[in-house]
């Protein structure tokens, strides 16, 4: 027996599961490694806190803005901080749509409303954006500039995305979020491929989350070291070690690849070796 | 924020995810510690998948017996054989009941039918009885005498409760489930209690699924060895790999572990340290 049958919002959900509970992750929380304030348990309760969202998405009731806001609302209960924040938003559309395609038609439609409600979820997360920047979360006109402006929720990935690899899915039709079913799909069955994958798409993408934290040339050399553990210059538990002492978690990359676990259950991948 | 606002099927889901992912609980898969079949991903997508036998329960749509099979039938879809079952025959009435005394209610009130379905539920999973037992579930004859007899669920329960600690709870009114609940709650919040409640009932109760795999000497010498960890004497970490070595798993503490989490969410105690 294998679990073929689920629906979109339990794919999502073990999406979420798989990918925390995938190891070595380098700089992740992850089975075996916790953040002081941010621990393997926040993660999986916000998958569990998810659901309702996820519903909503998946029988498309509301707008895609609004179920953003409610997933944050209902995985911000826990003492974790910020865990999901990124994968929502890429799994919303998805879900809602069903797969990339869907999600592509979904994006297109949103207007000003969603743009509006999903900032009112970034201020909900203690995720803080650049401040230099014009669409600044923490300022209060915000939100009348972006009225003002009739900004689209994918006007403001748009506006985003040269800084957020995240955002930048929306525009690029899911190319990483592809790549990575792709890559799930091509390393055959299980989390040692959860854990490939996530290499790859981190020897190949510097990770914005790192950018934002640690700069340019930090990514990068993220990048060569998972190079040197996909050659097996380098165990993947030094380069964990490494970035955890560092502070450098691929936050973002780690989103991408719960998006990719989702496309790839979709498309008859399995989860269990 | 806390998570306070959670329903009955939900505070059922975060008990099952929080039992497995506690560590170190010497002997049984946990955050660190797999069984070549049956790994932390399995138990943890049975969480996922058990939600919506969760809320027919909650929502009293249908009888106990035939709920506990709807739970088997949605979790079996992976390899890793049972994960839940037993947490199930607790949990399911718990969950319908909402609370102990509704759950003792709720048990006094199955039938024969009940108990036919939770045969077949059986029949389902990898557990297997005593094959001298006259119940036994791999004998045809077992469905033929139940129904001969008349017999409800919670005779079947009475019938299995010296040799099974979780068909016991059935019959004492859940004594170990209220126990670990007030265990819990005495040790503070977080998942380090739950560590505790799990070695208190081990150093106190023989497990008896431990009994029908090894003996109960070896029931026995656990229980003094989780006392030695209590007071000191011992890590829990040194505990739990000769535990992993010798095969030795108290997979009946554990079940009645998640349903004292169960409980001890519903009053208030907080998993979020």
């Amino acid at each position: 027996m294998t679990c073929l049958l689920l629906n979109a919002t339990e794919r999502a959900q073990l999406a979420m599961m798989l990918e925390v509970s995938a190891f070595p992750k380098p700089g992740n929380v992850d089975r075996c490694h916790d953040y002081p304030e941010t621990r393997l348990e926040h993660f999986l309760a916000s998958t569990i806190f998810a659901r309702s969202a996820l519903e909503e998405a998946e029988h498309g009731k509301g707008r895609i803005g609004e179920i953003i806001k409610h997933a944050v609302r209902d995985t911000n209960c826990h003492k974790g901080g910020n865990t999901h924040f990124g994968a929502f938003i890429l799994l919303i559309p998805l879900v809602y749509g069903k797969d990339i395609d869907g999600a592509k038609v979904a994006i297109a439609k949103t207007d000003v409303s969603d743009a509006v409600a999903f900032y009112k979820a970034f201020a909900m997360t203690s995720v803080r954006i650049n401040a230099a920047d014009e669409l600044d979360v923490n300022d209060p006109h915000t939100l009348t500039l972006i009225r003002d402006r009739d900004m689209t929720l994918l006007d403001v990935m748009q506006h985003s995305a040269a800084n957020d690899m995240v955002a930048r899915e929306w525009v690029t039709g899911f190319r990483l979020t592809r790549r990575g079913a792709d890559l799930l799909r091509e390393s055959g069955a299980g989390r040692e491929s959860i854990v490939r994958t996530f290499l790859t798409l981190l020897a190949t993408e510097p990770d914005t989350f790192i950018i934002k934290k640690h700069g340019l040339a930090t990514a990068q050399e993220t990048m060569l070291a998972a190079r040197d553990v996909l050659d097996g210059r380098r165990s993947a538990e030094d380069l964990d070690a490494e970035c955890i002492s560092r502070d450098i978690n691929p936050g973002s990359i780690a989103d991408i690849v719960i998006a990719s676990i989702y496309i790839a259950l979709g498309e008859g991948w399995s989860w269990d070796s």
